[in-house]
């Protein structure tokens, strides 16, 4: 059985996303069940943790015969709050902005860029992907029409507590925050922070030692 | 004291580079010393983990005096390899490869962005951010010329196989691959997958269990 969501970790979440694309993988490939030993020699994971993580959300193997693929991969994306599409709002279309408003894991399986906007005027009312860059002053109004519930901040550093805040009060739940700094969060909206530079430190400590 | 390189897990190391990012705040605000506690409350950390993970590398914090600001710095980033220069070569140009040429994190404190490939002709001799933009098949001379240590794969799914390899085959140690997508490792030549999307599915979880 699940616990309350805040129990889950956020490693146990992004182990999560990588079973489910290893199963859309197998069943892609007409493969109808799997254990996770093999799931976890396919992929490189541990068998182990496959079996304990699915266990917390009340998905257990049957001996000898392993998991359903396609009920299992199901279940995931159900977890994942997959099955309706979320529609997502980019402040900030600087080139990582523009780079994520194409980009295919934004649009497609549960996820979809709605809305742009930039508080550039040489930026307004150009197209990208199909979407009208619109003015910061009207993400309120971004959000409401493309019935948004997450924020993709890509704004300089000094903008982005800002537009946080101008996200929360426009009404989205959640904001992926690509900008390097650490926001004061509103009760009830999320932020994920992601460092597109931490890939390379963890590459770096392993060179530093290689001989 | 440190156990062989491989037994760290990347785990641990992301937690390395975020204690990184905290220590250089701290000492941009004139703080010399710090200790286990403050930090784990000031960057909403845990005391224990932080406690652990620096033990594994030989630190260890003073009783009641905590850790030297300024020498756990230091010593984190020699561990993470960036008290030196890690040149990178970005294999192909498109809106991600573009927006990563010009990324502040890739381009400062131990990285560097000295080379541009890509396979379209149309995208060949382009200037982007003081690097022009050169055949993939001269990645070879790229990687030589730019004393290139590390590969970054912004190219189709399609084209990242093959990347790869040419990447390897240049003599590059390490690469970040941005494509979605399993690689064959050549041994010696270390692959850190990214995936940009993960970090909405972390919050997508969290919405479909929000009231």
């Amino acid at each position: 059985m699940m616990g309350p969501a805040e129990e889950v970790s956020p490693l146990t979440l992004n182990r999560l996303s990588f079973y489910l694309r290893s199963l859309r993988h197998l069943q892609e490939q007409g493969i109808k069940r799997v254990s996770s030993q093999e799931l976890a020699q396919r992929y490189h994971l541990s068998a182990t943790q496959i079996r304990k993580d699915l266990a917390q959300f009340g998905e257990f193997g049957i001996r000898g015969v392993g998991y359903e693929v396609r009920h299992l991969r199901e279940r995931l994306r159900h977890l994942l709050g997959l099955e309706r599409t979320q529609n997502l709002v980019i402040v900030g279309v600087g080139r990582l902005g523009t780079a994520l408003a194409a980009y295919p894991g934004f649009n497609s399986d549960g996820f979809r860029v709605v809305g742009l906007v930039d508080s550039d005027p040489a930026k307004i009312d150009r197209r990208i992907g199909g979407l009208r860059v619109r003015p910061t002053a009207e993400l309120a109004d971004v959000v409401r029409d493309g019935n948004a519930i997450m924020g993709v901040l890509t704004v300089p550093t000094a903008a982005a507590q800002a537009s946080y805040d101008a996200l929360a009060a426009a009404g989205v739940r959640a904001v992926l925050n690509f900008a390097p700094t650490q926001l004061r969060t509103t009760r009830g909206v999320r932020v994920k922070t992601v460092d597109l530079r931490i890939g390379l430190e963890e590459l770096g400590f392993f060179l530093a030692r290689a001989t």
